[in-house]
């Protein structure tokens, strides 16, 4: 039965528990030789390190409630199910920047899993201006490999419906509706405004009408538009590195959506973070930039690589004649034509939201020059207001840098 | 326990069954009483008439294969779930147009409803040219309310959701898939050729690189696009009227797909109507020339005065400013832009698939003279061919209508 746990009943769960007590414990160990500790540091559940000497692992529960807030906002267990569902649908396809499960249990809503112990977070690293030479590589790899393979690219037409019924997510997708698409473009009391931000330039986008059909529009293709399974929340906050691995967490907004909201979210954090420089430390400005272009072309590069390669490995009748291949390329690069707009539309959203929104970049809002802080968010609504608006008529990365570029000198 | 009903069985299973006993017969009435005819012409089902005196019931049973085939080709009877559902939530929004369901059971597979007795299919209508002054008006009421009230224009999120996972059709969503996204476009052994019709017209679509990609966008967005509760296969054989009613049926195909699917197919079939008049009785080719336009403009008319309503009617504060509305407004005329987009693409799917795939309309293969329906077939590919390689290009209903008759002619 269900019970919420804290460090000393985490240890009669393990010794109760062997498939948990065996990766830890030799069978003629105490269980009292754990060593426990608490390092949630996320919104939503509670995490432990288990440890015995050099072993040790990472426990997760969810409770009914969301954390950050308490038991007044009520946020059903189930979305343990979609993160470990998530992880084992995700590790199987990219094991290399997945962690692994050990043991996850429904009935606990809880995952034992890899302890990542040499990685640390994105996000933080970032903050102190560190760089990773592999993590557009990895990020790449994930994006490209977990998205095309839970699509109908790949799938048949059984496993993908099951799929996506599986993992239809409606607390989760709801947040994400909220917070993300509909409450950042209104006069609504969760979002938060830097005392020091011009509020006429949040007026501006809140009732500029092609920012709000945008923006619209995007919402309702993170409503409709079931094509791959996705991470759902994958801002530089769920990813952990170091200089050779990278490993992406916490996909328990995952559920099946447009595939540019994934890389949208993501691009849209390297580029928070490009505006939180503020023109300062040139070799990690253009570390930055050069994080955002590679990750979008070694995406684009190795989804067109799992296009091509599964159609020549399964040659469709359909595409079974001499100029078959070549029209099967041509309508690879209209979908990733289209990929792209709605990449740059997704990643205007998290830009707006990062900054009027109820949840924060710390890279920004960490910033305690609140006059400095409100400069760079001035800058943010301008550039994220100039690429949703003109989504379509972007052709290359490198465009879209040519606006970052831009507005971060404004 | 399920089993197939014949005519004896119905009536054992009536008798035994007061919910459908009482529809037709007075307690004391004998059983006998009952006369029982199979009506069935689809490809899918048994349907049959049971009557008594002026009273009279449809009863319609799923039998675990396709009944066009037999056996050979296996069909869970759950497609009878969907239809029951789909009944059911169409009923409710549109209940002018929608058979009344008495009585349904899932383990039967069976449903018992309305006796349409004094209206016909439409599509044996148009052949023998009959006109039918409400019919437009009609079929846009049908649409834009079933469309508009199973969206996430008005539905909350959690019924929306539910409701995509409860009308999760693999199946029947599959047929679709293979025989109007996938088949006509490849040299398939399912595909069916008028003996005179020139090959060449088959290869010059199905080689064609933007026919290719604009097919595969379509077969994606039906595959991916969960935006309202469909009917899913709206041709002139599901549509049964007289010239005061107008009522829509079989909707086992019934899923959560992309609106332009229901309103594309529709409008297509009464494209293929138009062409297969071959420029003969002027009277009635003006008549279907009007119900496409019509149709078109009164369910976009009807779907944006929904929309307009209802965020009037709740005010959202996302829209709550001076010039709020007019850019919800402006929002919604985009939207239907899209639409319209869709359902020409979608259109010209069935026109190519109604030509060359093992499924045709009675309308053109009914035509005995197979070089005139060779001519005619022709014609057909050729606008199938525009409309799907151009269908960004057009602003307006008599756009389309200008290539229908401009190839009608040629």
């Amino acid at each position: 039965m269900y019970q919420i746990l804290d460090s000393s009943l985490i240890k009669k769960y393990i010794d109760e528990t062997p498939e948990i007590r065996s990766l830890l414990l030799t069978p003629d160990t105490s269980i009292d030789a754990l060593e426990i500790s608490e390092i949630g540091d996320g919104n939503l559940n509670y995490v432990y390190i288990v440890r015995h000497g050099e072993k040790s692992i990472i426990l997760k529960q969810a409770v009914p409630f969301l954390r950050v807030v308490g038991e007044g906002w009520p946020l059903s267990r189930d979305r343990m199910l979609f993160e470990i569902g998530a992880l084992e649908a995700e590790r199987a396809l990219c094991p290399a920047h997945v962690p692994e499960v050990y043991y996850s249990s429904p009935e606990m809503s809880l995952v034992v899993m890899q302890n990542l112990e040499h990685h640390k977070i994105l996000r933080g690293e970032m903050i102190q201006h560190r760089p990773f030479p592999l993590l557009a590589e990895h990020i790449s790899t994930f994006l490209a490999d977990t998205l095309f393979y839970t699509s109908d690219f790949y799938l048949d037409n059984v496993q993908k419906k099951e799929n996506v019924k599986k993992f239809i997510n409606i607390e989760l997708c709801k947040i994400t509706e909220d917070f993300i698409f509909t409450h950042p473009y209104e006069d609504n009391e969760t979002n938060a405004y830097n005392p020091e931000l011009d509020l006429s330039h949040v007026k501006a986008f809140q009732h500029n009408r092609d920012v709000k059909a945008a923006v619209l529009e995007m919402k309702y293709k993170f409503m409709t538009e079931a094509q791959a399974l996705l991470h759902g929340d994958l801002h530089s906050g769920s990813i952990m590195l170091n200089t050779e691995e990278t490993y992406v967490i916490d996909p328990e907004f995952a559920f099946y959506g447009p595939m540019g909201f994934d890389v949208g979210i993501y691009l849209a954090n390297l580029i928070l973070s490009y505006f939180s420089l503020d023109n300062e430390d040139e070799a990690y400005m253009t570390y930055v930039r050069g994080q955002i272009v590679d990750t979008w072309k070694l995406f684009a590069e190795k989804f067109k690589a799992n296009m091509l390669r599964h159609e020549i490995e399964q040659r469709s009748l359909q595409f079974d004649y001499p100029e078959g291949l070549e029209h099967f390329e041509y309508f690879t690069d209209r979908f990733i034509a289209q990929l792209f707009e709605d990449t740059i539309g997704f990643a205007a959203c998290e830009m707006f939201r990062r900054t009027v929104g109820l949840a924060k970049v710390a890279d920004i809002a960490g910033i305690e020059d609140l006059k400095k802080r409100a400069r760079i968010e001035v800058r943010v609504l301008a550039c994220a207001t100039e690429l949703i608006t003109a989504k379509a008529s972007f052709e290359t990365i490198e465009d879209v840098l040519k606006v970052v570029e831009t507005q971060s000198q404004s």
